[in-house]
């Protein structure tokens, strides 16, 4: 039996995403588009420009397209997904919380709340229980979970093998993420052809902080962050989609290469639709993964691994993710797919 | 009184920044090209595509290009640059050395050689007395200098401020390197476009060893390497020019960022010709240094830091150099003037 | 019942295209893949650097390559692909051919011999049958066919329209060009990044002649080429895959625009397994075709048609067709169904 | 003895190339710098994001930006730069004339104008007198003159050599455009890496139209445009600076390449300070001119051409200039020089 789910914010760019990997979902039928006031009550294929290099499903070009209010909004819709801005988001979400919509939300307002889950499913499924705090606490008959910023999901999945087999200590991470992570027109061309820029606003702090919440532990009542330390530095470069991440790890052991590449070999998936069957693929070549050439893996939801040496205190490694796929809408959507498994819907 | 000069390996890459950099300059007079044997025999013009943005001088493009050996040179050259492949270098730059002649060189073999100076004028002028040892063990009349990896290069001058002012301790650095680094075939443009690669080889472990040689100290008969820990992870991004790195620093103390700013903008400069005013430019704003915008600078001879913000155990911030002037041609043509200025021609 | 083919050349960039677009073919069964005495004997992993963004198939990884020459090829193969180097093609093809081999070559060798078929099956399939002729004269039991340059095949099914609707008198092309179509490393990076080259060798003279004789009649003896003017202005730019191409036409009558759109948008495709439903999409938008959105309509095999517009003299339009699937691999396949379909096998 | 200068809307892409290209001009004295009401009172180095490779002046830096009124400018300007836009500019660009002031403007407004000359010095410098027109019949003391469009201005003087010499009877023209050509933000990185889009918004209206008022006869009273047929095709590509043009070109006489290339060469320039030397370059190489090697030349002021060949009913070629510099900022500043020169100051 089908999930009705909707999509708030439905023409940007992770928007588009969102419908792109909900064509043909197993489980979720897409009922229910919303954007800004200048584009509702317009068809969809007018209201978006759409850039995803898969035709636009016949079906949602002609949907119409609603306010995002909780009012617009049918009330059979079990699960919305949101990739609202934002600024816009930070109201927006709670009054559709409030209203009784469960939201598996991209944006990244609330993610450090005490009371929001900052959920990957192969990671830390059990931090979604957080909805009962939430719930006790808001008084809301809806949820709201998040999932990380892109640069920050990339690296969790090899960080939490390394930290449960040798235990975790510090980590030094450099980026080079795509320009699509800033949306359409957040890198103009002037800016990024022949040349790279060392600085995403916001970039680093969500990175050094998000990642310690996800790799924290839940009591039932708190998420208590993990102790490792996190530097990171966030650049720009001029390639579309994926970011590669260089990482300087400390560990507690200290093991062989190749039980660090079997540690993120052998890290377990989950059985969800959306869910790669190899959560972490490890690469022998030392040239890969490179963002074209790997970015695809998995349909988008594989974490690539690369080049990992031993250091004097631990491991290097590289590691990338499709930004917009795994990093963005996927992210939101595996989640969706948790919230249903777990029964939340 | 002008120094006559000559180029080993003049028709490559860097052997065309070379001539570029020699026109018009204040000592130094360019009196030989050579090259492989195939180009031997031809004026320049043919020998060489020519491919830098600034038109080749016209002496130069009519120059006849002569064999890579001692025997083929005019004694009265004082002084050699050279930019051959290390695989060729290995062997003559030694026989020009036996035979008498200074080399500056910007290939990469034996720059870890116990008695082979590799310099930064700005950074360890000293090392260059290594000379004598060299002249002692080897019987040479000549010279054999070098000049670290473009990479390299990048970093160490702040890194050299910061040891100074504060004590270095560990470096964890990741670059994002320009296309051009690997001459002018290096690199295809169906590897690159829409993309980056994870791996250089051999450029890790340039970067890992060269930076502990370059801060040594020498005693007059040795250098001790620097104890610190480096560990680098190099890419390769679509870029053509100037290199970009996140350094990650631990310290010995615990400095202010204002401090960090300061002890690099006051790191002395030295007084040479290609030598810039200022040694490192350090900006406030965090979007600089970009490769386009910044590699330029100071003729292509300053390094630019940027981004310069406190971690846990020191600090990380950002540094760009561009990698054929300051990191290839400009760094050996610095070596010569410094190797005049001393006396060694 | 399957029809056992092999491919000539095939560790190259077409090469891996042939395989891509083999694998899972209803007709055609991959069995035996020839390259280079270096490449010989080894297995296909290791003689070809896979460089499609699809992985390489299992069985096709293990396979082992064999030498270029009839020798070395089973007789049970019906039809040969060849992708060799046109310096090579030009004696090996002849061979096969000579020893019974059927082949459907992408090289540009004998392209405009007159008795070699010059084919795209939706435009001038009945001129396959000058196989009979060059079989007469050359004595051979295998045939030897062609399919034309990537550059040429963009523009042809447009051209074609034209001609029957309206009478082509004269054409004017200029062609945006990907770097795929020079071969993996056919450009280098530092030729094209922030660069355009307005020059490509020899293609220009392929597209004014190749386009003659695919538009040329077939008496049954020989091909009487088109007695339109072309003439072209070839430009290679910083794009991976895709043709883009500015024709201007003159054209006998003086048709209304949506005639001309018309026209190309009924023109007849093929019942071929590789053949798109419809031949040409013609877009509305005057900003499409794309070569990044649009090069893989049609899984690669549609021409894309936009900015169809009125000049003094007849129109003016763009088109725009993925080089190395519709312009190389893909048009020898669509060959070679056609000679299956046509009983040459 | 100096000319005071302004710049109407200074802090834009072409705003910024006026200070450039006016920093330490023979006879032009910057005196002011107009922008909109937000910037208007901020220090330039405030209201302007600096993007051009050269240092901001430092006198420039401090200047305070003026409201683009004529009251708000200094009545003892002798002559204004315009780079508004063509929104803005059609209204306040008479009101600035109107007031007194010879304005020499790079915006789109008015360039068909019957009584605005449309000027490029080399080409028609004699246009320049239908300001007595113009005066005459707007009642105006100042004076409103115009460049034309960076895409038109490219291949303008090859064409003016070809119909001086052999008479122009018909042009097809296709362009491989810049990105700067649509200001800092006009392209977006998503819309352009790896991609072309052949449709610029206006673009071949104004080539179509321009190069005709361009090359027309100028009788004391009005221009009588030339009759030559013009149709382009428009397209954008992923280079920063130098727009690389495609043009055919039918011609009364049919003269041989070399003395086609003789004519552009010799094609005579100007004596005034911004003009190259030799208007037009002409390569032998048929691999130029390219954009980041050639635009440049003359201090991106001259022209490029390369790749003369026949054709059957005249010639095809390339042409290059940089789009910013000769196409625009550097346009308007030689029509200010021949402003001057002819005493319209």
């Amino acid at each position: 039996m089908s999930v009705r789910v909707g999509i708030l914010g439905a023409t940007g760019a992770v928007g588009q995403r969102f419908i792109q990997l909900l064509d043909d979902h197993p489980t979720f039928e897409l009922a229910a588009l919303t954007a800004s006031d200048e584009s509702a009550g317009k068809p969809y294929r007018e209201a978006a420009k759409w850039r995803v290099d898969t035709p636009i499903p016949v079906d949602v070009a002609e949907t119409t397209v609603r306010r995002t209010e909780p009012d617009a909004v049918p009330d059979d819709i079990d699960l919305l997904f949101s990739s609202l801005p934002s600024s816009v988001a930070v109201d927006v979400e709670e009054d559709f919380a409030r209203d009784g919509y469960v939201i598996s939300s991209n944006s990244s307002n609330d993610r450090l709340a005490e009371d929001v889950p900052l959920t990957i499913p192969e990671i830390n499924p059990d931090h979604l229980d957080l909805i009962e705090v939430q719930r006790d606490e808001r008084g809301w008959d809806g949820a709201l979970v998040k999932n990380p910023n892109c640069s920050t999901i990339t690296m969790i999945p090899p960080l939490a093998a390394l930290d449960e087999a040798f235990g975790l200590d510090r980590i030094n991470v450099s980026t080079l993420q795509a320009v699509s992570g800033a949306g359409y027109s957040g890198v103009t061309s002037m800016e990024i052809l022949d040349n790279a820029i060392p600085h995403i606003g916001g970039e680093e702090d969500k990175m050094e902080t998000e990642s310690r919440k996800l790799l924290g532990d839940f009591d039932g009542a708190e998420i208590e962050w993990h102790d490792a330390d996190v530097a990171a530095s966030c650049n720009r470069i001029p390639t579309l989609d994926g970011h590669l991440e260089n990482a300087f790890v400390d560990l507690d052991d200290d093991p062989e290469v190749s039980d660090v590449a079997d540690a993120m070999r052998e890290f377990p998936g989950v059985d969800l639709p959306s869910a790669p069957n190899q959560l972490i693929h490890v690469f022998e070549d030392p040239e890969r993964p490179q963002p074209r050439m790997d970015r695809m893996r998995g349909q988008g939801m594989q974490i690539c691994v690369g080049g990992v040496q031993s250091t004097e205190n631990g491991v290097k490694f590289n590691c990338l993710a499709h930004n917009t796929v795994r990093g963005a809408a996927g992210a939101s959507l595996l989640n969706g797919e948790l919230l249903h498994e777990n029964g939340y819907l």
